[in-house]
């Protein structure tokens, strides 16, 4: 952050605000606290006859790998709306909801992921604009050394682990030194 | 936003960047595109002897109504710690998370919960400059006329409910017209 957003001011300085206990970027001229905090990632592990649906990334990062359909949530929609809007728009896939399934922590890329699993509402599905190539893989099928997210690995892992535990499985990526 | 951020011009449009899907805040002099997301809130329902740890607010909004301890999640960490986080500081307590309990979504406040079940490692506990009174209510005992915010009365009924319930309630509030 070099300007400020509210005022145009370059006088912006990181330091610990009245009350607060992190620091964050501050205009010395108009006074606004410029918060940045991490993202939601929202997607949807979908199983139609036992397989699960993966798309082959389009785009970078990791395109030519594969990954759960998933994508930042958006301003107005629920959790649930953001992981069937972006299976879609990745596969065009309609699925619905079941539950959530996993959480999974990226803290140094500021990222959240939450997963549901999801029941395909047919078998349609194609190649979109994100994704080069759209299938369906059981357990056996999964190209575990073309997975794209370490996020994707570890909802399917625990998925095929045990497919009907009813809570969620909550992991984290720690970057190794 | 008024200003780009990055390169400080006043050329700010909103419009939909190739290949996107939303409209953003887009810089037309240096080409920065300006997402905005929604953020998350981690927080817990912290037990103690068949008991709920609430906090009194002492600021706004909703000063002096009942809540979870709970707050914005920080980069860099993850959203146990961040919930473990938010309840010290609101209430001086030391707890051990078990699992996720509640997601709740407040699309029109670009917001999104999660609560999470924990156990109090002790009865330590006192008010702190976010919190003016700090205490365990027994089931009977919940204020449910006070409290804070639509999120913590979903996931206290939820919890008294069916405090077993090994899944994770999701619930969502949409505002009146
Ligand atoms: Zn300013
Ligand atoms: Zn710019």
């Amino acid at each position: 952050m070099n300007f400020c957003s509210v005022c145009g001011s370059a006088s912006i300085v990181r330091k610990i605000p009245n009350g607060d206990h992190f620091e964050r970027y501050c205009c010395e001229v108009c006074g606004q606290i410029h918060y940045q905090n991490p993202n939601i990632i929202v997607g949807t592990l979908s199983v139609w006859q036992n397989k699960v649906l993966l798309a082959k990334r389009a785009i970078e990062p990791r395109k030519g790998l594969w990954n759960l359909p998933c994508g930042f949530l958006e301003n107005g929609e629920t959790v649930e709306e953001g992981a069937r809007r972006e299976t879609y728009e990745e596969t065009a896939a309609f699925v619905e909801i079941k539950r959530l399934h996993t959480v999974y922590n990226l803290p140094h890329a500021r990222q959240v992921y939450m997963i549901f699993l999801a029941d395909m509402q047919h078998e349609k599905m194609s190649e979109t604009s994100e994704s080069s190539e759209v299938r369906l893989f059981t357990k056996e099928e999964i190209p575990w050394s073309e997975i794209a997210f370490s996020s994707t690995a570890f909802a399917l892992k625990k998925y095929f682990e045990n497919p009907d535990f009813p809570g969620v499985h909550i992991g984290t990526y720690w970057p190794k030194n």
